[in-house]
């Protein structure tokens, strides 16, 4: 039995057989062949398999998931029977008398090397498509398993160096009961995922694939951020009770749900959810959610060919606003660029892509792809009780022209005939320090201010929160974060407006006493933290915290900030 | 005639020949061949007049900037001879019936995608050393010329896409009259190196690489940040005038060389410069520094094979202490990784470098690199008056943490009989937003401030400077930043510190108002800023300025920020 530790990004118990989803070692051995012919016919095979798996993922996808995220597949199929990339393949096995495996690596690396060169978008991808085959042929080549989360069909615990996007599309979501990854954090796509399929992971192990095998029972300990591998039967039966208490806690928040939040004195807070999909709006009314804080409109973007329509964006947000009835739905515009790409975009590649060109930066620039999300929103606004937020704003001018665009398809629409709300408050992510430092300024202009701390946290501390090496830099709890925290819900209150928080640090157990203190209106955290942030709430005092305020913001360390934290709410 | 519009980088005015820094274009059509021996015999005529280049390029870097700075050719011509390329570059010429150049191109690419492959710092240098000398030798190839800044014999100005410091670091400064480029901005490394080499830029442009052709008679007018092409006689005779009245100007700036500095009511403010050698020591006191504001020391650890010696680095701080005699030198410990790489430290490669692991953080994990160069620091303090400065601190406990490490090998000396200052000043670099948000924290704890503008602007508004596609985000006037320089500024007279301010900001004329108005005490700026700045400071009044404050910290927007202070102040 091993006990790995690790950080607890999505609560509760998972026991099940690991499945690695890790590229299996593809290095080999150069030896002389014993004909080129017999080579030829391990190529042959190879190809053959790699063939059928391929087709059975694409049938699989397409069912699961649909059309669009099958093309992948089917993109690599056309490259596994390309004769332009099988013929000079074999060529080399019969005129060098080499290996298979060389033969292959050597081909692809000519193409991969010759596309990449090339300044079209188009050409890169297929490099990058040549890539992904011929990972697979190679391990079939050397007879070593390639893993294949699609074909998923028994319960697992995935086990990941980091679990990518694509990689979370393709996961057979029935059969997927956690995960574990050797890296990430909180706040990375692999936690906010698993947090939204309400599934145990933890990230930042540094180690779970190299400890695990294959097939290894695996116990995913979600609470107290602990993987233990091949437990004993013990060990197992601790763990189920624990699974058991869990499932109770949950009953036990459960009755909080159709309450409003009050702190122990009576005040109101609202508690609102992240989502990323019309599906997730399911999860957020389950758990008690007061409505949507940040609803991520690039999933409506991703895994396509190209754009989506106005009118597929209408769906989405009309379906998104009429099952919240008449809750409040903050809808955030495309925040692309950054980590997050689109092929059919074009985006450049940049050095440092967090201080890029993204999100409203891109938008304010690309009108033909903006406009059309801001009319979707607008036609939808009838259907419930719509705000929408500008992400990524650093300048004055940005906000004002984003609202100009927006008044402007507003009146298009009107003299369309088109109903449009009158009422739609339009914000802004508060997320780059500029913003935060001369929020009073901004307050007189925007409806609300939405904190987005993953990014302002990063920012503020000049350190990428996905790189491990600066990783101890992401601290919430810095006296700087709250200081910038402090200034915006000011800014909000001095002008009558209002003030929320949709990063993770909203629902995070300590800063939640912290930001009540502060005077936050709204936290908009994961479905999953509602109910137990309500029920950290009804325990606290909010003018109690609020006496602490001037000590707080004058600390000089974070961890001077958490133990005094700690202390007064213990 | 053309006039091509850029950003004036450094100021005077050049006129010479254009000497185009740009890779020829390497693309050619493919042909059938006449016969295999004659392609083999351009390969070996191109490889042959390579090799001579190469060998005239190295003999003049020795000799010029010293034997390290040549191995860079040393390598490049083992390269050119290594037989484990050559040969499979003929034997495809022979077997395959191919032009030279497809030969040579292919199996240069099979090589760099095979080293760039490995996980090895070695192998991958290579594939860039295949990299450089495979395009001079198809440069040969192709009959087109191939550019040797190392080689230039006549007064020219250079015209490039953009200066890196490698390129630099190879120019003949003797002939090299100016530069023009079509990247980069007022704080880009090009533009930075044209002010300390005194000589006129204007970077920027966008287009001098496909506008100017080489020998083209150019006028770099870094004044008004103007290339002139191709001028007529009386365009000539005009900035030949204009270059003389320069000339007038840069006397009358003269007069104030020995000078303080004071405000029209007689307040003194400190003019000292950014140095990055101990040779640019002579520049500071020739344009009147009062002092040297920041002492970049990673010119010691680059463009070596090594970390520099304890004793090479004492050597040069002793240097420049020495020559300053008593005025103050301010030295910024290393600030390497971000867009700075070593070689031979093997830094890992980051998806955001500048959100990375550099400068203290690196020094911080390696006391190796950290603890010989404040040792050398302390050696050197008792021969000048030496503040120590330490970069991008974002966390109080960083601070704590080099300054411990400080004090520990100060004791160390002591024990070693080595006589050590007591009046060494210690203090941070503010650059990341954090620190300038809980300045007053800090302010309790260090001996002053030096606000690095150049990196704070960059975190504040999340954008890179060196990404032209959001330079416009590169605001100094923002009124964020304006109040995080606020911040700093009251939070070190509160502690009686001081703050300086060592960015390009410091020196620039629109910001030099508004900072004395905040009531920075130290402006520290390219040696050649200083005179003008003193003249320009001699004409304001810093209570008039002080008066304007609450004002310029509540507007909303950069522009208001300059059209305001542009009236006040003409």
């Amino acid at each position: 039995m091993t006990n790995i530790q690790g950080i607890a990004a999505s609560s509760g118990i998972a026991i099940a057989k690991a499945y690695q989803l890790v590229t299996p070692d593809l290095s080999y051995e150069k030896k002389a062949i014993e004909s080129p012919e017999q080579e030829i016919e391990r190529l042959e095979s190879a190809l053959a398999i790699s063939k059928q798996e391929l087709e059975k993922i694409k049938a699989h996808t397409q069912k699961e998931i649909g059309d669009e995220h099958a093309e992948i597949f089917s993109a690599h199929l056309l490259v596994l029977g390309d004769p332009e990339l099988i013929n000079p393949i074999k060529d080399k096995i019969t005129n060098e008398n080499t290996m298979a495996e060389v033969a292959l690596e050597e081909t692809a690396n000519m193409f991969i090397s010759m596309f990449e060169g090339m300044d079209n978008e188009y050409m890169r991808e297929r490099a990058a498509d040549i890539k992904d085959v011929t990972k697979r042929v190679m391990a079939h080549l050397l007879g070593v398993s390639f893993p294949n989360p699609a074909l998923i069909d028994e319960e697992v615990v995935v086990i990941a160096n980091d679990l990518t996007p694509s990689d979370t599309a393709q996961l057979n979501r029935q059969f997927v009961k956690g995960f574990a990854t050797d890296i990430g954090g909180r706040t990375s796509h692999s936690a906010i995922m698993a947090r939204s399929l309400e599934i145990p992971a933890i990230v930042g192990t540094k180690e779970v694939t190299k400890t695990i095998s294959q097939g290894d029972l695996v116990i995913v300990d979600g609470i107290d951020g602990n993987v233990v591998v091949n437990p004993s039967e013990d060990e197992v039966a601790t763990y189920r009770k624990k699974q058991e208490e869990f499932a109770k806690q949950k009953e036990i928040w459960a009755e909080l749900k159709d309450e409003p939040t009050f702190t122990s004195e009576g005040e109101q807070v609202e508690l609102v959810a992240n989502i990323g999909t019309p599906d997730d709006v399911a999860g957020v009314i389950n758990n008690g959610g007061e409505g949507v804080g940040l609803y991520r409109t690039e999933f409506l973007y991703m895994g396509k060919n190209e754009l989506p329509t106005e009118e597929e964006q209408y769906e989405a947000y009309k379906s998104v606003l009429e099952q919240m009835e008449d809750k409040p739905v903050v809808v955030r515009t495309l925040d692309i660029g950054g980590d997050k790409e689109l092929p059919y975009l074009d985006l450049p590649e940049e050095l440092n892509p967090f201080l890029g060109f993204r999100a409203i930066r891109f938008c304010l620039e690309n009108e033909h792809v903006f406009r059309p999300q801001l009319r979707a929103l607008l036609r939808a606004s009838v259907y419930g009780n719509l705000k929408i937020m500008f992400p990524m704003i650093a300048t004055v001018e940005e906000f004002r022209q984003a609202k100009a665009i927006l008044l402007d398809e507003k009146e298009n629409l009107t003299n369309e005939g088109i109903n449009v709300s009158d009422s739609i408050e339009v914000g802004i992510m508060v997320e780059i320090p500029s913003t935060a430092v001369i929020a009073k300024q901004f307050a007189k202009e925007v409806d609300f201010f939405s904190i987005g701390t993953n990014d302002l946290i990063q920012y503020t501390m000049a350190a990428d929160r996905m790189n491990e090496q600066v990783s101890y830099l992401y601290q919430p709890y810095h006296p700087a974060i709250l200081n910038l925290v402090n200034n915006v819900i000011e800014a909000a209150h001095s002008e009558g407006k209002w003030a929320g928080m949709c990063g993770e640090m909203a629902g995070d157990s300590i800063a939640i006493p912290i930001l009540l203190g502060l005077g936050l209106d709204e936290f908009s955290m994961s479905a999953t933290s509602i109910l137990p942030a309500r029920t950290q709430i009804k325990g606290l005092s909010k003018k109690e915290l609020a006496s602490y305020k001037d000590k707080l913001l004058s600390m000089a360390t974070a961890d001077e900030v958490v133990a005094f934290i700690k202390e007064k709410t213990e």
